[in-house]
C-alpha cells in the first residue's frame, strides 16, 4: 500500500479490551465495555479503516464485537480466549479530576501475546496502546515497514521496564503521553525540558496530553498547543486519552501527507473527539458520533483560540 | 478625558506594596520589593500611563519609588506611613506548582485607607487589586464615572466578606480571578458553569487565570482561551497574576475601543507579559522589559495555537 494508491490507509491498534466498573459522581455503573483498544478503535474508525489486535474472554458479548465491525473496525485480530475478560474498577473524585483504581483483574489479558493475522501485516499506521513494552515490540516485529508508528500512554512501564521501554521509544515516530508520565519518564518537571529529554530517547515527535489543560505537540517545527474543549457536562473521562490517540492516528491516516499543518490539525481534531468521550458513560457518546457534529465542535475549538 | 481626545487613557491601580521573602527552588531571597500594585503597575505602565494608590512604611526605599516613576508610574497616591511596609514570606515547592505562606506581617497595610489624590479622580481605567472589598468600594466612591473597572484576585475575601464582595461584583465590568477562586466563589467545579454563575453576580466579563493552563475570557461573545507561554526557565511565579492583570488593563487603556477583538488580544498580551515575570526573581525581568521583546514572544504565543 502506497500513499497515493487511492487505497485508504489503515490504522492497526493494539491494546486492551475490558469491562469497567465505574463509580462516577453521577452514576455507579458496572460491566461497561472499555479498554484502550476499544476507545482508540472507535475513535480512529471515524476517519480511517481500523484493525484491532486484542484479547477478550468467553464472557465478552458478540454484540459488542459486532458494534465495532458496524463502525468499520476489522476485528479479525481480536482473540477470544477461554476465561474472563480483563476487568478494571475505579472511583472518580466528585470533580472528575482524579481517580482511584479499586480493582484490576487481568484475566485473559495476563497471557496476551499479540498475534497479527496475515492480512494485518501491511498496516501502514500502528498505534501501540498501553500494554507491556515487550508486547509492543512483538507487534512491531510482525508489521512490515509501517509508515507511522505511535505509542500511547505507558504509565505502568516507566518505573519497571526501562530497558524494553527504551527499545520501544527508539522505534516509534510519535509518543503520545500524558504530562505526568512525561515528567516521570524525563525526571524533569519543566515540560519543555522534559519533552526535549524524551525526544532524545527516540521519538521524533511527542504529543503531551494534559486533560483540561489541552494537548501539546513537540516536534522539529517547534511547539503547538491544542486547547481542551470546555465542556459543560462532564460525565465520564474514562478512555478520553485513548480516544484522543485514536482520533490522532485515524486523522493522520486519512490525510495524503503528514506535514506540520496536518499534525496541528490532527491535535485539534483529537482534542475535539476526546471531549465527546467525556460527555457520556463509556463509549456511549463515541458510538453515536457523526462527522458533522465533530466538525461543528472543531470549529468552536478553533474559534476558542482565534484572535485577529 | 474622552476616548478620542488624543490624550492617553490612564490606569488607576490600587493594591499592596510589600517586601517579600521568597524560598524558591533556585534561591532564597529576602526583602524583594513586591505586592500586587507593584507588579500590576510595572506591567500596565508598559502600555499606558499608570497611577498607583498604595501604602508603604518608612523602611521603603525611595529608589524603588523612583524606579516606578522612571517607568511612567505616577506615585502621588502612594502614602508613606510611619511603621514598617507590609511583609510576606513564602516557600515554593520544587516544581513551583504551589506555595506555602510562611509569614504575613500587615504592618502599615493594616490601617490602609485608600485616599485618591484629586488628580486621580478622573481615571478612566481602574484596577482594584487584592485588598478588602470595603476598601475597593471606597476607591470606586472616589473615582468619577470610570469607563472600565476591573477587580483582580479576591481569595481572602470569598469566604468571609461575601456581602461587601457582592457589592464590588455589581460594580465591576471585568473580574479577573484564578480558577480556584472561581470555583470557590461559584461553589461549582465545572469552569463554564462556574463562569456563568459568577457573571450572574454582576461582572459582564470574567477573565480566569489558570497558571500553566493559560487564561480564559468569558463574555457575551462566548469563550476565548489564551495559552500560557511554555517557559524553559521558571524562576519565580510571585506576582505573575498581578502582572497579567496589569498588562490586561494597560493594553485595553491603550486601545481606542474595547471590542471582542481587543479583549482577545489583551488576554494574549497579558499572558505574554506574565510569562516574563516568572523568568526572574521579583520584578527583575519586568523592569528590564521592552516592547520589542514582548512583541516577539507574543508572536510565538500566537504561533503556538496557529493551525491552518
Amino acid at each position: 500500500m502506497t500513499r497515493h494508491s487511492g487505497t485508504k490507509r489503515t490504522v492497526l491498534i493494539v491494546g486492551s479490551m475490558a469491562f469497567d466498573d465505574l463509580e462516577l459522581p453521577t452514576a455507579k455503573v458496572r460491566n461497561v465495555v472499555g479498554g484502550s483498544a476499544t476507545y482508540s478503535a472507535l475513535s480512529a474508525a471515524l476517519f480511517a479503516p481500523v484493525r484491532v489486535v486484542a484479547v477478550v474472554g468467553d464472557d465478552f458479548p458478540t454484540a459488542d464485537l459486532e458494534r465495532l465491525r458496524a463502525r468499520g473496525v476489522d476485528t479479525k485480530g481480536i482473540t477470544r480466549a477461554a476465561g474472563k475478560t480483563f476487568r478494571w474498577a475505579g472511583r472518580y473524585t466528585k470533580n472528575l479530576a482524579s481517580r482511584t483504581t479499586l480493582d484490576t483483574q487481568l484475566n485473559v489479558f495476563a497471557d496476551f501475546r499479540p498475534e497479527l493475522p496475515e492480512s494485518y501485516r501491511d498496516s501502514p499506521f500502528v498505534l501501540l496502546g498501553n500494554i507491556h513494552p515487550e508486547l509492543q515490540l512483538e507487534v512491531l516485529a510482525q508489521v512490515q515497514r509501517p509508515e507511522f508508528v505511535a505509542a500511547d500512554t505507558m504509565n505502568f512501564w516507566i518505573s519497571g521496564e526501562r530497558s524494553a521501554l527504551g527499545e520501544v521509544l527508539k522505534r516509534v515516530d510519535t509518543l503520545v503521553i500524558n504530562d505526568e508520565e512525561l515528567r516521570e519518564l524525563a525526571a524533569e518537571h519543566n515540560i519543555r525540558r522534559a519533552a526535549r529529554a524524551v525526544r532524545a530517547l527516540g521519538p521524533k515527535r511527542l504529543v503531551v496530553k494534559r486533560g483540561e489543560a489541552g494537548a501539546m505537540l513537540f516536534d522539529e517545527h517547534g511547539i503547538f498547543f491544542a486547547p481542551a474543549y470546555p465542556l459543560e457536562d462532564e460525565i465520564d473521562p474514562t478512555g478520553a486519552g485513548d480516544t484522543f490517540a485514536g482520533a490522532l492516528l485515524g486523522y493522520l491516516a486519512s490525510e495524503p501527507a503528514i506535514d506540520a499543518g496536518t499534525l496541528r490539525r490532527a491535535l485539534l481534531l483529537a482534542s475535539t473527539v476526546a471531549s465527546f468521550c467525556v460527555e457520556d458513560i463509556g463509549t456511549a457518546r463515541l458510538i453515536g458520533l457523526d462527522r458533522q457534529t465533530i466538525a461543528e465542535r472543531l470549529e468552536s475549538l478553533r474559534n476558542l483560540v482565534h484572535a485577529s
